[in-house]
């Protein structure tokens, strides 16, 4: 077995840029990841929940999917997201994404039919994967918006040794006890994303060293700043640093959800457009009172 | 307004047929609507959870819907189910349908971002709508697999008065006081298609006359003498035919869920291939011991 | 084995009746029997969840089923809800019904630590027959408020032939399949009581003689006209009262949930008083606007 | 305002002792008193879930009670947990519990009839807390078993300033961003005591200080080791220890669940017998198997 990348630092969901009219707006995105790498994020995760992968068409998804492999961004892990209903459609777009130079892929558990064991599971994630050897592997594991449960050390038992570019997790789950014993699988083998920002100053603790998340997209300064006082021992200061990640997560359970992020990507610069139904988007009012509140947090 | 065409009698929901290599096997589509129509069946509703809609790529979906719409098959209203997580993509399916001169379509609640109440659901509905006015608009509503427990009632009052083209709901849900009352809803306004066949009788007595299955593939006869002697006023009998329902619906359950219904086909003689993954496909010793069962429950 | 008494027709689940300062008026009782024989109601079931069993010390339960025992109702098939979380106080509460003469009692499936498989439910109800072997024994299956969805299937399987003196379930839940199944479970040899009054019809045309519920208390009339035309097939009478009791329904969720009922029975002229914490309870205004309301959907 | 006291360290939450028929084993109560103080816990939170208060009849409550309060054990903060469906068994239990001396009293969302707000289930615990003004009163949050899911955040803001002896909450859910904005609230006003102890390590590094816990019974040196090393700002140590819990945790539910507590009891010397129904035992067998578990995790 070959030495299994990990990635230590932080991954950006990035949002799907849109123009007012709702076509994809892909002239953003070398703009788009340049401001990430200059906030020292380590990988773009493309396409994914933030992406609003699942609200795009399939034609459109191979072409953000070809925007972000054009980019020019030697810092960035580039990740897409290939995973849906469809076998079909992932392992397509896996291949595509192997073309154009991704460093791995991403595939989610089917959320219509549902899986119905951790084998299912792997089997699936293994056909993805098999059809794009070159790239690695992850499995997004979101079982709030999937409604998937399998237990992932049970998924980890049953892909290890049968898919040798699989890569790991990305842990979008509250059960830190099971994160931490996926991490421990197999002698640490694996790459073990943690995807709630809230809280990732808990799952640090309990061994985390890299992290996929939307707020990444605008608040990495803050991240990286929680990450160096918890390496340096400092808990006062990485609390804070929480405390400030808790109070931008709290604006967008305020301001109606996940389209609250593209607002703070226009705050801090980046006008990415609206979210597609069936997700909501603020209001003009709304987002004046929104930007107050960016002020009251001190969000800059 | 128009008066809307309410269906009377049974719409099968069609298994998508594959070759033994998991491709789609479209040329037993003829064969297959002339089985419908020899067992009286009123429409197909095509695309959808027996489908494997979900699990079809794009590019697939617009084969099955023109291979079904170019079928001669006079009897038969043709709905296909457009819906899905994007919008773009149910909007050019619904055109689709309509060149291909279906009667409807049906949307489904999108399922991995959730409408948040009956009007966001409503608009994504009207815009699958008007982008194809000339063809009936169905909402299909499972909640079981699409984890959105919107009021159906509410959804009503959202969208009535909207969208011309709208004709009612396939209601796959076990509320059958929510289901009276939409029954009822505009005076008696909308068509209130029954999708939970083991119920059926339950659901007639409530008003219903029309529904949409998977069990009307295979198994017609026993709902149209169920339909018969109810409306003849022979409530033994028409126990006695859903019970022979509740048999048939039992050993889905006995073996292993949906791709059930495949086997059933290949044993009233129309080989329709194996579910795609993630449904699991019964072994050959199983479908033996299948057969076994069909017997004991005189199936045939 | 002998026969089991099967109820047809109206069994209530009485208010427990209160005095302003909260404590139970157990004086209203005799004239709450009079008006439910008098309404032609088959039984009582007392210490429900209309009963607010639950929310009594188990000293006002004991009371409570004094009461209730010493009234003189020779037309009431009385039946008590011993069941909890203890099966200590099942048990002797069980005892204590037996010796008040009371016909039957029913047990809840313990919603605290909750059975993990039929067999251990049924011994637990078994546990508490069998302290009481001179009086018949319901399960009252009602997983919306126990959190409970073990399957009643398997619950007769893993009880049959293990108490001598269990009679069936009191079953308040939407699975018309599973109910229609546990009606004929072992030649139809258990009592099958139907627990959701909205759609009784419903459950009639699948097979149910016999209910138990809490609108059964102000609005048997309505019921027993259901039954009467739907024995005399005469549909769309039957549909009519089914959507008079919808109505009556409706109006319990719009004032708030269970505590309406008591609003029920004050304006049926019984004053039952209030529901205790942590049930939400009409204010006066609100009161006003639900008697308004009774006008208006004709409840008299 | 008075200061709050806030509990530093572990709270046990006792296993009741049981005699082999089944009644209290009330005499062992001394010996564990003394057991718990000599592994430096810091109270006994009695008659909880793992004290299975809910399967206790109410007689045998307050004789537990009792024998709790009764028990010299000067470094032991006594809490009894009171709370139940009945607020009236509640407030009497609560005035027991300041009559016996306990330091704190503990209240549950009543979990047949649920709370609808955070404002209900705030009147229901100012309510029992009224009834003892002398002893401290915790909310304990355990919505896995209740099935009550209200916000905690809104619950401080319902009760804050309503309640004197309100201390806080004991929090035993997975949503670490909640339960540290809950330990911020009102300028870190209110105690939040920790109720998950497999992830114990993370709690700590969003600020938690004290702990209730069940494992804290038998292994409260792992956690005692794990608190020094967090402290002294050794993680590798630290999350060795959270692992040792793990460890322990996962044969919880290799051996079924809560009754396995019981076997980890007699195995550390305190046969507190069996749990009661509906919870399940494990067999002698399995009780074989089990103590070979425990060499080969080194619990000891």
């Amino acid at each position: 077995m070959t030495h299994i990348h990990k990635i230590d630092g932080l991954v950006a969901a990035p949002f799907t840029p849109m123009h007012p009219d709702g076509s994809l707006n892909l002239d953003l995105i070398p703009a788009y990841a340049q401001f990430l790498e200059q906030n020292e994020v380590k990988g773009a995760f493309v396409g994914g929940s933030t992406g609003e992968g699942v609200s795009l068409s399939f034609t459109e998804k191979t072409e953000l999917l070809r925007a972000w492999g054009q980019v020019e961004a030697p810092s960035l892990q580039k990740i897409m997201l290939v995973g849906g209903t469809s076998l079909a459609e992932s392992c397509e777009l896996a291949k595509l994404a192997a073309e154009n130079h991704y460093d791995a892929v991403a595939v989610l558990a089917p959320f219509y039919f549902k899986p119905t064991s951790a084998t299912v599971l792997a089997d699936f994630c293994i056909a993805v994967g098999e059809a794009a050897p070159e790239v690695g592997v992850y499995f997004y594991h979101i079982p709030a918006l999937t409604g998937v449960s399998v237990s992932m050390l049970a998924f980890l038992e049953a892909i290890d040794g049968r898919l040798p570019n699989f890569r790991g997790i990305k842990y979008t789950h509250n059960d830190l006890m099971e994160y931490r014993q996926c991490l421990l699988f197999a002698d640490r083998k694996y790459d073990l994303l943690w995807g709630w920002d809230e809280i990732f100053l808990a799952a640090m603790a309990m061994g985390a060293r890299g992290a996929v998340g939307s707020t990444f997209n605008y608040a990495a300064p803050v991240y990286h700043e929680l990450m160096r006082a918890f390496d340096a021992g400092d808990l006062d200061r990485a609390r804070a640093m929480q405390d400030q990640s808790i109070a931008i997560v709290r604006l967008l359970g305020k301001y109606g959800g996940i389209a609250t992020g593209k607002a703070y990507m226009r705050a801090v610069g980046l006008d990415c457009g609206a979210f597609r139904s069936p997700v909501q988007n603020m209001s003009a009012e709304r987002y004046t009172e929104f930007l107050e509140d960016l002020e009251r947090i001190q969000f800059n």
